[in-house]
């Protein structure tokens, strides 16, 4: 297998983007992450885009090719690929697959997704397709239920607080205020987050990530040409992927995702590193409760350690180890495929060192895990600038 | 890149069946194919799955997840495919890829659609997904009228008449009904077609393909293991996909599809072969005149001469080329994402000499051509058994 780098990102705002359609916002992201490693689109040769629902949200399916011919890209390949809200982290993935392969040189990987302005419900029942339909959407379990039920069940084993998930809502608006892409721009307050309404115990609103729009855009090449492309190319040292049940009743635990402990197992050897080798990380925290569970299942802390490790602050920008510091899909926004290619945007401007006002100093190795649905599949993505 | 082989092969019987869900269709062909190749689960490294609209069609997404949980297969890295009817081809490319990339061992592509027993209206309009639906299916123009413009300038330019049409759908049932797997099991007469009521004139009810239930697998290993798990492994010599403008308007012309033209000549390049080298080909007929198109785009016959070719009995068994001898779309039957799977399977039967009452006598290479929406994807593979 070739190695592979990301020579270009780019991404929209995101937010609730009531002007903006799902063709406009992916072709700003394309082009930003184009023109960030000044390319020009004959060099093209294929395009994946992530994308969870848009044949229930904007009534659109064939978003690979709606992609190429909205950039004037066409006759490149351009195909969609979904895994839920991990769409985006599998995007990736595939699109690293045509590199190292030696079928293309030159991929674009996109992540998209429309939520606001739907005709109806369209969003609770396009994001409960992300779990098993027939066992647990139908019966009522929407996904703030599952999540609290995992949520209710690492308080009891492990005596995680509360408030110590309020604190991963804090850390992640202290981090979105500094990145002038996220949905909120606002810091909070633990008393914010407490004095929130339930959405489902215990979970309140302030512990669920918002329904977002907005697309994001990396550009992959060889890393022996990436050079050409971008002074500081960021290398792909390892893309793992695992699959767990869709229905929670069916996995062995509540409290951790098996398919992120098998996708970070394999990631870790593919990348020959430890988690302690990890300067910056982008997890997957849909509910403040997924961010602590994250940060167990990928090694960082031990199991029941995560809640606490937050409360002391070893997961904020200058702790251990810094988690989220795009803001996370709590402070960043979750527009769902969008989500698993903004999140390596992220470390590849923070590998760059051009996080603003959220950099972390020296950061030399970082991570992206992007979670579909609540667990079925999970992403891992290793990276490093490339000397 | 590593060579690749299919090792095995499997599918449901297609058709409307009422009784057959989503989730039963998959693992019925997936376990086929598996069973076909002697595979265990824990030997596979991936799955990927091409699906068109499962979201609409049955309120489930992350259905590559769904596949692994109900085959059993977690924590196996699983991903859907989508590029609208060009699903199949597209999740078999993807498949072909991670194999070809040394990243993965031996994958499982399936492909599946679940179109009847739909509450309401959504198979329409799920459909109309594949092409634009702001510029196309929100004005009106749904896949009948799309492609019945193709006809009706097919005729004008090249004189193609209704009856080559209906040749097409006459050879097409006369195949399906000697393959036990196909929606159609009846021979028709050119007087059946003609006289069967106009859905978009020229195109009339036996023009189209049927909305049918199926699922179809193959098994896909690195070229020098394959002769372990296969006795006659089915080399992929090509795989190439290609893109077009979504809407009708915006392409250079009605009577061709340059995302097939793009997508064939790219596939022959890679195998080193031409057209005439082809003994048997399944194509994307998804309404009769698609399929006089394909043959031309393909290179079987000179633009403007398809017509006449079906009507002289050049694409029957025993011809110059047989076309679709699965029945294709038309007589086989057209689950969506399944199709481009589907077509793969008929392949690797015909070139291992399976394929029964249909057989194409000494057939030792085939092609695959699957097509998304009204022609914005297309996809191209050309088989070998290997020696």
């Amino acid at each position: 297998m070739r190695k592979v780098a990301i020579v270009g990102v780019g991404m929209t705002k995101f937010g609730e983007e009531w002007s903006r359609g799902y063709r406009d916002m992916l072709i700003e992201a394309g082009s930003r992450a184009l023109a960030d490693c000044n390319l020009h689109g004959e060099e093209i040769d294929a395009i994946y885009v992530g994308t969870m629902a848009p044949g229930s949200l904007v009534g659109q399916e064939h978003t690979g090719a709606l992609v190429a011919d909205f950039m004037g890209l066409t006759p490149v390949p351009a195909t969609r690929v979904e895994a839920a809200c991990a769409s985006g982290g599998a995007a990736l993935r595939t699109g690293y697959l045509a590199v190292a392969s030696g079928a293309h040189d030159c991929v674009v990987v996109g992540g998209v997704e429309k939520m606001t302005d739907t005709p109806g419900n369209e969003v609770a029942s396009a994001l409960g397709g992300a779990g098993d339909q027939e066992w647990e959407l139908f019966m009522g379990a929407s996904f703030p239920a599952i999540y609290a039920l995992m949520a209710r069940r690492h308080m009891l084993e492990h005596g995680t607080t509360e408030e110590q998930m309020a604190q991963v809502a804090v850390k992640n608006h202290s981090n979105a205020s500094k990145n002038k892409f996220a949905h909120f721009q606002n810091e909070i307050t633990i008393e914010t987050v407490m004095k929130s309404k339930y959405i489902s115990s215990p979970l309140k609103l302030f512990d669920c990530s918002p329904i977002t729009d907005g697309a994001a855009a990396v550009v992959l090449m060889p890393l022996e040409k990436a050079k050409r492309y971008s002074q500081m190319p960021i290398e792909i040292l390892a893309s793992a992927q695992a699959s767990d049940a869709l229905a929670l009743h069916s996995r062995e635990s509540l409290t951790s995702l098996r398919a992120t402990q098998v996708a970070a197992k394999k990631a870790y050897e593919m990348a020959g590193l430890k988690p302690a080798d990890i300067d910056v990380a982008e997890v997957h925290d849909c509910f403040t409760i997924a961010e602590i569970m994250a940060i167990e299942d990928l090694g960082f802390f031990e199991k029941g350690k995560g809640g606490k490790a937050v409360e002391e602050g070893k997961t904020a920008i200058g702790g251990e180890i810094a988690v989220n510091t795009s803001g996370g899909l709590k402070g960043c926004g979750h527009p769902v495929g969008a989500t698993g290619v903004k999140q390596a945007v992220e470390v590849v401007w923070q590998l760059r060192g051009q996080a603003e006002g959220r950099q972390v100093n020296g950061a030399k190795i970082g991570l992206t895990h992007n979670v579909g649905g609540s667990g079925a599949t999970a992403v891992v993505h290793i990276m490093k600038r490339a000397d």
